[in-house]
């Protein structure tokens, strides 16, 4: 059974990659610059967003597809809301989301007039490191409260990714988090991956990671 | 391709069942309560552990099974230094335990000097809750640091279980967070569960917890 499960989760990853592949030229064509953003549920994906959204609009238009694991809109409602176009996943119980479905959620959004496309993968640590979506980058956001021993538990999610965001930032006062240990765990993993501390909750270190955001959107 | 991995899925899943029935006889043939401890990364799944090892210890052996995506025994190393049984396992990648990998552990504690096992599950709010182990009872701990939202992203994990613990209760002046909005979510999906709001940081909390377990234990 082992045998016939690998033959087949390798056909899968296979088929997947062919169309990440195919989602990535359609961004490029449209001169769309991709973002996967991967955490754990609560880590504060959407928040991130939302304060990225506030920065860069309405300069640039940012189109946000949503995965979640059941049929709630809370979150892309509250893209529509911040006048950005948005489009739901529901993965229906699956626990990553891959390039088909972003492909499906691609023919949604009005890509000749978006600048930026921010994935916002599901609430995981684990699946989403395997299945390529054919954005540009792959950004981890973990928080503070998850503590400081993640990149050592969930080691394939830290390695792939060009960008770490670090939120939650100011609940460190009342957290057991030691920051150095965090960092040397990311460091083995991913040398030199490029990191933003920031807080969604007071707007801290937002700026920075905007500014990186901004030399990307408009490579 | 869809269909073959169904069908793959369906006997992967029909095997687990059946060796779950075997783990569940073989804790009751030694007497032993078995829970197991589902939660999003970082939510307190082990300091809920060594927390209960502190309030039951000496009376009472725990034996903990901890499952980690990596070869890290971090978890594991804290149960043993609190002077109890652990056993590591470690998933190679896999988002989830099953009945096979808690069957490979049980034969590695000392089940006739064990009176409550404890399995700390992989850190994912999705893929858990379709594995049965063969334990008596799941466990959710939800961090309020997560935020108050996840009943109604991560629907599946909440309707399967038997108690539901509210961690980080401490953090409630420092984060936005609707005890009511959450509550209400949990009692759509899983009306009546249990519900033990504790801070592992403080102890508050841990003694009606605690007291619940002695019940099922003593049972």
């Amino acid at each position: 059974m082992t045998t016939t499960r690998v033959a087949v989760v390798e056909k899968i990853l296979g088929a997947n990659d062919r169309l990440a592949a195919e989602n990535r030229a359609r961004l490029d064509q449209q001169g769309i610059f991709g973002l996967n953003i991967m955490a754990a549920p609560g880590a504060g994906k959407t928040s991130t967003i939302l304060r990225t959204i506030e920065a860069l609009s309405p300069r640039f238009t940012i189109g946000v597809v949503e995965g979640d694991t059941a049929a709630v809109t809370i979150d892309a409602d509250k893209v529509i809301a911040a006048g950005m176009p948005a489009v739901q996943i529901n993965t229906g119980g699956e626990c990553h989301l891959d390039a088909v479905m972003l492909s499906g959620a691609l023919k949604e959004l009005p890509l000749d007039r978006i600048d930026l496309l921010i994935v916002e993968n599901v609430g995981n640590l684990i699946c989403p490191a395997a299945f390529a979506l054919g954005t540009h980058a792959n950004v981890l956001i973990s928080s503070v409260a998850e503590g400081d021993d993640k990149p050592y538990k969930y080691p394939a999610i830290y390695r792939g990714i060009g960008a770490l965001i670090i939120n939650k930032i100011d609940l460190l006062p009342y957290v057991e988090y030691n920051l150095k240990y965090f960092k040397r765990g990311v460091e083995l993993l991913n040398p030199g991956v490029v990191t933003f501390p920031i807080s969604c909750r007071t707007g801290d270190g937002i700026d920075r990671w905007v500014e990186w955001l901004l030399g990307k959107i408009r490579q």
